[in-house]
């Protein structure tokens, strides 16, 4: 072995990486929500995955934990713009709406799937790079409210294909709440905002009383609505008349219950419990402007939201004099890959793609054996040839290890038959490879 | 319109971006080079988008035009290791092996689909962040030479099935050149590759004759000795004899003469005229040492490799003491992409997925229209529902526009019929959407 210096790699923190097995169930993942975001029609876009710093500046945003990215042998004389790798993929939406406006068909229904990255303190369940899934219907103008409820019918089919287990999605309207504190005749609502928001964490209703009691000057009343209001959680648009029986009328609220109430109704083919009215979700605050969604495992619901997200008024006025309205939620894809990968300790049998081993019965035999796994791969099957002529027990002890479901045995000379074992139950037979299947 | 101030985004030149046509065939290319990695089993891996600047630097690679990543609000106490976008993925690999050794089934075949970053000054053809499609074969101590016929049997596969034109692989072995050298006499054999690697730049023989007259000491029929080797190219093994002819003798050549025919047998059931045996191809001197790939359009040879690769002696010798040797090949995949889209300007006509898009008749009948939508995808079709209650004439330009090759008509009224619409020739037939196919 050779004396030179050996660099031991460490594992970079935030940054993950999987093996073989793990990645293949990953990709079986990406498949899935791909299938189900294109069966809708959405197209995919990509874009680079840096932007420059001053389009992250012009939507306000450069005070997120952005990574830069500068040449390391760098010329004195480089004027280039400044570039940040995106942390997010609406940003990068945005701007290649604006950019791209001539050349789109809108409603513009776009899906997308990349990496992003931020450079947060490494902690667990929190990566610096990791991938989202993001689908977002952008219109000129006017966009049909009945998209406020395709986009969650659509994540609902992903979430229930991947086997996450037991989900509701949580569904309001920015509108239902803010107007029912302005009918209440509360103009200034942060403090209200983020006492619902922190609910759970300072021990409930009463946490709520004492938080609004210290905060606000609002009287016992209008606490007791408040409180009244952020327990309306309904499977349909009953919640209509539970808003109405608080006795609170506001334009903006009646705004918001129609549309709320509008898309309920056309979630009603979705399987009871998976999705539910819950006016008590605070959510985007400074971005969405209407319909507003969050999603949260039944068994685990601090674990906070798996897939979010809402309308929003204008995507792109940063960018372009175009008033661009949108709905979009998102999966935060590699976060909950994890935590489903930790949480069920997949112990998966097979590391590779391959179906079918064919043995090398000898050196001599090679050209034999080697047409065999084209034919059966113009079949349509994975199909490796054993590498290296040795022992049977020991090509038997490879497809066992890396789990092959099949084992080929060519004619080990002219004349005689092919012959195939099935590696789960030891089962060996005479076959054809014109004509076999898997079983 | 708003007031505020607008940044119009400036294109970042060498970080390509598609439109969604454009993206919808470099999606079917990555679909195609992923099911044929497959079906010969391989299996993917993802590895981060950064490594540490120390696992580089252990290559001895820090040279090349890398990106480093920095947060843009660094805490001064940040002690983290520096970080930089990998530039390919032979360092990703390497550092991936050595470090997961212990869990990886050896031979290890792998593909690996990412993007890499390069700093390099943008100009035609060159990207700053490009896809790279790579397949190798990894094993301890020993690798078997069929895998140097593997490797470039998948990726010819690949290339046919891309519809990129008229290419030829050219295949050496960097033991036939420097043994052939080496019998000639020439111990320093830099000057005498660089004239060999020049030749179609310097005027062909003629050129090689006056550089190697001008920059070594070697003698007329050292020369012509070396320019009759560099016209040795033959579709089949017979390079061998062609070798003999010119009567010179070495162990290394030998071993790369029977390495190369074993190889070259090995491809025969490659259509005619797809690989060659090209021995004056000149490639990785530094870091080849056995079988070398170069493939070039017939059509526009100057291009340059458009899939290239080798074997080498030792991947991860920097960062494991393993001896693991490997043979790899690559596909520089949006430079092919992009030189293809520009040369068959192409004008897809198709924009989206949606193999259907579903009239809606008007307001009242949406929860039927969305139910015939639902019964489609549940079939296996790519379904749109139109988004809005606008005359049938708007809802047929829309797919017209988007390329929608079907629109449904569901019925209009109770008891009403299902009806199809085919867009290519205008069709319109009375359908069951439980039964109806495509055509």
């Amino acid at each position: 072995m050779s004396e030179k210096k050996i660099y031991k790699p460490k594992p970079v923190s935030g940054f993950p990486e999987w093996l073989p097995q793990i990645r293949r169930i990953e990709q079986h993942w990406f498949d899935h929500i791909r299938s189900v975001f294109e069966s809708y029609g959405y197209c995919s876009i990509e874009t680079p995955s840096v932007e420059e710093l001053d389009v992250l500046a012009a939507k306000g945003e450069v005070d997120k934990e952005i990574y830069v990215i500068e040449r390391l042998h760098k010329e004195d004389d480089d004027k280039e713009a400044r570039l940040a790798l995106h942390f997010d993929q609406t940003v990068p939406l945005a701007r290649y709406v604006a950019q791209r406006f001539n050349d789109l068909d809108f409603p513009f229904k776009r899906y997308q799937m990349q990496r992003v990255w931020r450079g947060e303190r490494p902690q667990a369940g929190r990566f610096r790079e990791f991938y989202q899934c993001d689908i977002d219907v952008i219109a000129v103008d006017n966009l049909p409210l009945h998209f406020d409820a395709e986009v969650p019918s659509i994540m609902i089919e992903i979430l229930q294909g991947l086997d996450v287990g037991a989900f509701q999605m949580q569904l309001s309207n920015r509108k239902i709440l803010m107007g029912f504190l302005a009918g209440l005749g509360i103009t200034d609502s942060v403090d209200v905002l983020r006492a619902i928001d922190k609910k759970d964490k300072i021990g409930g209703d009463d946490g709520v009383r004492k938080l609004l009691h210290s905060t606000t000057s609002l009287n016992d009343q209008q606490i007791e609505k408040i409180i009244g209001f952020t327990h309306i959680k309904t499977p349909d648009s009953s919640f209509v008349e539970h808003v109405r029986t608080l006795g609170v009328a506001h334009e903006t609220l009646e705004q918001g219950l129609n549309e709320l109430a509008f898309v309920m109704n056309n979630l009603q083919h979705i399987d009871a419990g998976l999705v539910v009215a819950d006016l008590s979700i605070v959510r985007g605050l400074d971005y969405y402007t209407g319909t507003v969604y969050e999603t949260r495992f039944l068994d685990d619901p601090n674990y906070g939201s798996i897939c979010s997200g809402g309308r929003y008024e204008d995507l792109a006025g940063s960018y372009i004099n175009k008033h661009l309205p949108g709905v979009g939620i998102s999966i935060g894809f590699s976060r909950l890959f994890d935590y489903m990968r930790l949480k069920n300790k997949w112990n998966p049998v097979r590391k590779t793609p391959t179906d079918i081993l064919v043995v090398l019965p000898s050196e001599d035999r090679r050209a034999h054996a080697a047409e065999t796994a084209r034919i059966l791969r113009h079949r349509g099957f994975c199909v490796e040839l054993y590498h290296a002529d040795q022992k049977l027990a020991k090509q038997l002890g490879y497809a066992e290890k890396k789990g092959i479901p099949y084992v080929w045995f060519p004619p080990f000379d002219d004349g005689g038959a092919h012959e195939v074992k099935d590696m789960t139950n030891g089962a060996q037979n005479k076959v054809d490879p014109m004509t076999w299947n898997a079983s």
